[in-house]
């Protein structure tokens, strides 16, 4: 079933590699369930460390010991994050996220760009000599900034290069900018879905469309068709409530037919074991075919 | 006949292949009819959902629906699309378009940079070992942008790989930016058309010339001859209506002197038994040398 | 007697190369009749289409008819241009003009940067294997332009690589931007001239230089004298009457004691035989040491 | 102990050395006593001449004397200024910088771009010919710098190459430029030190941390904690009282859990006999687990 | 006695051949006479013709001619100029003076970028089939400009590689630009210094400290200290009066502690007699160890 997302860039000799892994990071759902731990660089320290935030949280093992406790997808993280733990955590299903910048320059002062810092050759080579069970590479496209040409290229390279290995490639396409009026406009994020499809992604990770400043899962429809073979995953964003978090993660997969999630701090800013059970939760309705009460059973187990 | 289309950066052991590709995707005209379909970066959603805009349309694989039913001579679309629905639709004659940018920084606010994605060489191994029916690659170039000078080197040396490789090289040649008052005068379209002949394209897709406001195709004689060897293409812009957009395409063929045309929105914004005939027609009058009734006939077929 | 003319950096088994093309193309004279065709980037379509150029000149094919036909010491060209024509004019002595720019921009908006196109590499590979006539290749140097390190860097490498491979290299030596008053003070010219013998080219094409708006041929011997052993050549520039233009000429050579000229439109706005008319008698006055009357002769011949 | 310090990327056969290099640099403590000697370009000769500071500072061999002779862990300074000395020095346990800027151009005039000067297979194959006691590399980079892009690419590269070739990897992490209103935040220092964990460094260096203008260690366990595996070390800053800088030493390794410091001025800027004893001092406290009165002793013994 | 002045990364066998270099370049007194011809770049061609100039000095053959009849260190000039006489000039010493740029833009409207033109790799490779007295490299570092970090990059590689060849390296240190206030000032000049010995120069080219506007040669020592094993090289500035100007050279090395100097305009405008005797008188004092008055003895000879 999973077939006909294996792109035509990924070689005959890696097509079975390339849909073995696309079914074991979906548990063959074709879903994505992304654990998105880039924070460190593009939040800084906010995330991880203040009010309401538990303390192991400021430990950056904090986020491999959940990415390996519980069930996921992918652990989407930077190079030198895991490299430096990832002797300790050799299983966890991890995306190499290439690029990522921090948050100190604020998007209405500077168009950003956020620049790839290694190269998927490098990713490939680690992978082989480290053993570690590296799934694919990431990327963030800031479109309408104006270094959108240097990360459409980047992007472009990133997604194919990886498919020439038989890894998958997931997209972050946020359009940012000095003209860039609204960025949870569902055109617009049909727009920038397209994109992603246009780069050869498996998957695109896309902001919540809104419509007078609310969550409505129809509003997805767009951008899901318009990405066609391309997957989308709704960001978590900031940490909300656990039983709204899940009913609208169900809504974007059965209504706004995305394929998968990415979520960060919804997971991580709770004590290990809560973190464990809400990313099960969090699985269970993206990749597990489980319904909502299912899911909310998970989290008081 | 069109032996004196193949330039002389043509390898003697690839001039027979290049010369067999022209006469396939013409038809044997030495006419192209480039079924343009880039817009998904370019116009980011909006060519594709919207008012007037059937919802199949909204789909990726519309395009590929009508590009492998209907005939055409070339389908030009970004490397990351084909590669995400090649494999389904292997016989599409497809020309990869190498750079696009979104439409999200308004000109006026910025000059367009437009950089080349995926080098020469990627498609051609992309074209030998997925099989893909890859004929050519594709080019904007944005004249009278500050970046003029980047996309004039990425153009000449695309063109120029393309030939070493026996395929076919086409420039999209758009004046834009702060110092471009009028990009539809026919002055400055034939500048930008002698500038293709002089980066050694084989077509040159240019803006419709107008006077006072107005389409006429005698507009067209000052840039089909400055153009020279290199083949002159109207843009088919904005849906309009059929009989109107095949009769201007019969006027700027005959009496303007172009060789052929890129037609994208008027033929895909349609559904897809329409779109066909559409292309049929517009495909007729380019390289089958039907006059206008006949291609009228197709339409109602 | 050209034997000084052979750089240090062309290798021994390249110096009878050298020393043979430079004897060819200045007939022996040491003199080079430069017959410039970039204009249909630089200046777009204007020297080509418009009052008083005939109708056959907007053909980029008439540059080549004059060029195969008039006695020239080289066509410079841009590689695609030529790539086209090239076929049906192999014995056309080339020199490939490697970048080139348009004139949208205003130099009083922003500085200008021509970057080059094609790298020298690409000329002698393609002069292998097409067998074309080519002789050396061009470059456009804009000092006092805020990107002049950029051309300078590429210029210093075009020359070399040129006489590497025992080609010769030619100049367009222009002090254009924000902070160049005139571009005809003779002292400026002079500087330009120098540059371009420190950059190692065998000759510098430079503009006239003028004293109170007019020219006089003693105003050229400080650049003459400060270009060393580089060839100076004065620009043709815009058409004007045939005997004033090659009485300046006759002026130029035996009183600035310029090794040259570069001569465009004064050539080609003409109808083929009398452009080749012309192009003969400024290549009898440059490289065969007619005087002025017998070149005029060959006007009315 | 100091096993789980080798990052993935460091090969299974270079493992044994990288740890060697490890334990030997830090004394086994895993903690680095790191003389930093770069200030010869980032801030030109303030620091070795002028009131205050001793004659002999001015002479860049003071530097190489007082490494030779005191007890340390690296020497931290640019390639160039070891190439020149390092033939009388073979010995000296090295860090090359391999970016610096010089302070000429205030960070509120333009934000900060320190670029890399020469790479890390030029520091690799020097070791080998050379012979010198080379440990590692180090880097600055600017957080919040418009040109923060390009050197956490350069970062990020530097130490997975260090670590592919078994040597150490230490980042500068400074937040600078026009939009960093307080360097000295114990956040923004968390973060910082958080993005050097994500480069993968084996040390950052960082400021010291202040509330309400003073330092106070316990406000580095926000950032000690926030780097995890990466050790955190504070600059040493300005030439203070040698007690009071002992003391806080002290206290940012047993409070602030630092695992080492970066002193340049306070060894330095002292005559050498002085700056010798003052350098064992640090070392003593930072990597031979000394208490704050057996260091003092140190000075006066 | 010079066996210290050979850098670490001057590999092994390279040793001696840089070390004889040194030598005979000094004539044994590791102090340097760099007679300096890169003016035909850096100010037009207001240092080679106009009042007061000779006529024979606007020919750049008139540097050939003195660089080969004096007594020099090395003659700095670039590799065009080099390539272009150098056949007939083939014994004299140089060095190739690897950027340089034109004096149109005021350094108070533009912060200046110098490039890199050409390769050590191509000086290497030239010097190898040309037979030319390759001695070293050269190059400008513009500290203080924002285009500085281009520049140090650039520098620190040619140190490096031309070290890796046996060969020299100067570098030309002059702060320049915006937020330069005062580039006579002695404590800058002396961290310009410190900054060569950095980048690992075997010399710099500095500006001559002023106190209140007027030179002493004690200003020097804090300079000449800073660059510790990187000799110190005054340059020549505009043309004065001849014993006074060997009257501050001698006051230069002897209390300034300088290791050479670097001169131009002082030598090449005068007629060719008078110009080599300047030349020999400035050699005198700087390799040869003589005194004021035997110097001034060879110009009146």
């Amino acid at each position: 079933m999973l077939e006909k997302y294996i792109p035509a860039d990924v070689p005959v000799d890696k097509r079975k590699e390339f849909l073995a892994t696309l079914e074991e990071v979906t548990n063959g759902s074709g879903r994505l369930m992304l654990f998105a731990g880039d924070q460190k660089v593009e939040h800084l320290n906010n995330d991880f460390y203040g009010k309401d935030i538990p303390l192991e949280d400021n430990d950056p093992e904090h986020l491999f010991k959940i990415a390996s406790k519980a069930k996921i997808g992918v652990f989407a993280t930077q190079f030198g994050l895991i490299s430096r733990y990832g002797v300790d955590y050799p299983n966890i299903p991890y995306l190499v996220k290439l690029n990522s910048k921090t948050n100190l320059i604020p998007y209405s002062a500077k168009d950003p760009y956020s620049e790839q810092w290694l190269s998927v050759e490098d990713v490939i080579e680690f992978k082989n000599y480290s053993g570690l069970n590296i799934k694919g590479v990431g990327y963030t496209v800031y479109l309408g900034s104006e270094h959108e040409h240097s990360m459409l290229k980047e992007a472009a390279n990133i997604v194919h290069k990886a498919h020439k290995a038989g890894m998958l490639a997931v997209l972050w396409m946020y359009p940012k900018g000095n003209f860039v009026k609204d960025e949870h406009d569902p055109h617009l994020i049909a727009g920038a879905a397209g994109v992603a499809v246009c780069l050869g992604a498996d998957f695109a990770k896309v902001k919540v469309p809104y419509k007078n400043g609310k969550f409505d899962p129809t509003l997805l429809k767009e951008a899901t068709t318009a990405a066609g073979r391309c997957g989308v995953l709704c960001e978590g964003g900031k940490k909300i409530d656990e039983a709204e978090f899940l009913r609208e993660l169900y809504e974007q997969i059965h209504i706004g037919k995305t394929r998968g999630n990415g979520t960060g701090r919804n997971i991580h800013q709770r004590p290990l074991n809560e973190a464990i059970k809400m990313a099960n939760a969090i699985y269970a309705i993206t990749s597990e075919n489980k319904n909502l009460e299912e899911a909310l059973e998970i989290l008081t187990s």
